[in-house]
């Protein structure tokens, strides 16, 4: 199988990973920070690393602030929730996943108003306008993709960061599809919070994933519980990353993912992005040639996008391209890749597109033989 | 390393569940339900097969009545949160943990009040009398945990959801030290929503819980995102689990939950329950031989126990115990587990318990290894 679906979860996994999450489940198969007993403390401080593995990672103030979650989904959940009261303004993109829109509609039946500011692809200047008109009086966050999982499309987030800050107004950016691939400084770009997804870019295994920020207590909480610490209390725990951690840790899955920073690490971001990218051009020139397949954006290239294309053949449903490029042995994702909004923009709301999305393990011949087959098709 | 902190987390795994997980990490390597591709539909497929086989463990109506959650804590918050709104009453027991007792705090801050109702070990008379005296008009729901988590006092649960349903009022039911223990019929005993550890006594990875409902689409939803269906809608879908399944799940953490699923099942629940009661039984019997041991409960014995065993000794601090007895190589918990009020109800709230909790894997030997150990400490 040739597997072209890492926009949703890379695949392969690198052999560290797959190992360390074996070792885990022997080693470190104690419940982490519950007990004093060493293998709990073994697996305590397991996690301790990866903590401080994805701290350094995204240059976080310290350890503390990074929370484990079950995936990007609940980090968002988290600090959009954490964050933001009734009769607050939010400010969003045109290209977000529903992992931003359907908290932020649920949060709007609770008084929580929130303006979509268009994304101009290519023209950074006029999507900075655009989030500069949307911010009114009560804005209070901004919220916004790194790179849409659609589109590959890259936003100015450094820029409309630093906008956001004049009016003292902090970024959370959704890094679901820039982790591992992008270079992400929180302290240099000055993104307040991220939200992280464990299992694409950064390799680590299905069910984890991560909320950074700049130190967290001052988030409220949507999920309370046990946390080890502070047991006595019936509050939850203003210390971070416990406030944000209850109940029992995905402990393989972080170890796992540790395994998967320091293999990303290894190979070095430069070149995973350099790698994919190359990939992707290759593919979006074989592609752009043939007149029966529908592009939608420029030639992806540095700073405007990350490895991610979509396309169509023709006016065929995006399902029948996957279902025949699967059946030539070629994973990849059709639909509407849960962004509707992304979709919108571009009108394939109803069409959906056919998604490419390599890893650091994908290569040139993998491309010629989904052109191949694409071809096959028309 | 002798371990007997399963009430945490059960170690070892089988050797199943070990395997499944590795299995999983190749096999069902692709995102679940998120695209038509052949490895993405193996990973929904084997998704589904631990969604029925959870469900038939239950009794549960159908597998769409099982949710995927990251513990157990995270169930309790979706169903309770799900539930309860401003103005409504719950009844709750004298023995919760943390995982019920910092979500309904939380809750009362907007409105929701609850009543403790004391249990009283031994005479299930009295404790349905004191839930019985707590209900209200505004009652809307009782939780209650089915086992106290560090007493192994267990409930007459069934009683108290015949009870609510006199009134109307569903119950919620904490399984995390029951599930694989004692047998749970959702459709005999009239439970109506369960609350899931999927790393103890069902023998799956940490990382993995369930909330299984009646439908589950009346609940208000906590958390929202992407899930695979109905994209092109802002609104999360009504439809479950789906509803309450938001982002990508821990797709090898669920595979190595069924595979722990169906080693309970082979190993049979009775054989489980008499295995681990005959232990804790005997354990009982030798430290009470000692009149420098606390013991805090009659001899525990069905029906009123599951196997979970609290002892101390002398004034010592319970963590003084468990350090010398990991510094012997054998692993308990100390401390108050997470359940202050568990605590408050026996006046250990200072010197908290040395909590003793074996598996189905635990051995006599093991016992007697302990038993020594707590001897020289004395």
């Amino acid at each position: 199988m040739i597997y072209l679906d890492n926009a949703a979860t890379t695949y392969p996994k690198p052999a560290s990973v797959q190992n360390t999450v074996q070792i885990a489940l022997k080693k470190y198969g104690a419940n982490p920070g519950r007990a004093g007993h060493a293998m709990s403390l073994a697996a305590a401080e397991e996690i301790y690393r990866c903590r401080t593995a994805a701290a350094d990672f995204f240059k976080a103030p310290g350890p503390e602030c990074v929370a484990f979650t079950l995936n990007c989904t609940h980090a968002m959940n988290y600090v959009l929730k954490g964050l933001l009261k009734p009769g607050d303004h939010v400010v969003t993109s045109s290209l977000e996943h529903n992992a931003v829109m359907r908290p932020l509609q649920k949060l709007s039946e609770n008084g929580v108003m929130f303006t979509v500011a268009k994304v101009f692809p290519g023209d950074n200047d006029a999507t900075l306008n655009a989030f500069r008109n949307a911010i009114r009086e009560n804005t209070k966050l901004i919220v916004c993709t790194h790179a849409s999982n659609v589109w590959g499309i890259r936003l100015p987030v450094e820029r409309i960061a630093a906008l956001g800050h004049l009016y003292n107004i902090p970024i959370v950016v959704d890094c679901a599809q820039s982790a591992g691939v992008l270079p992400i400084d929180m302290a240099e770009s000055g993104f307040d919070y991220l939200c992280v997804a464990g299992h694409k870019g950064l390799y680590g295994p299905m069910g984890t994933g991560m909320l950074v920020t700049p130190n967290g207590s001052n988030l409220e909480t949507i999920i309370e519980g046990g946390t080890g610490t502070s047991s006595s209390s019936m509050e939850q725990p203003q210390t971070m990353p416990d406030r944000m951690e209850s109940g029992t840790q995905n402990m393989p899955g972080i170890a796992g993912l540790l395994a998967g920073i320091e293999f990303v690490k290894s190979r070095g971001i430069p070149n995973i992005y350099r790698h994919e990218m190359s990939l992707i051009k290759y593919l979006y020139k074989k592609l752009s040639e043939n007149k029966n397949i529908k592009l939608y954006t420029d030639e992806p290239d540095w700073p405007y996008f990350v490895p991610v294309l979509s396309f169509n053949v023709n006016d065929l449903p995006s399902e029948t391209v996957s279902q025949k490029l699967n059946a030539a042995g070629i994973a990849v994702r059709a639909g509407l890749h849960c962004s509707p909004a992304a979709h919108e923009s571009m009108g394939t709301l109803k069409q959906g597109t056919v998604r490419v999305s390599p890893s650091a393990f994908t290569t040139m011949n993998e491309m010629n033989a989904l052109v191949a087959a694409v071809h096959k098709i028309i």
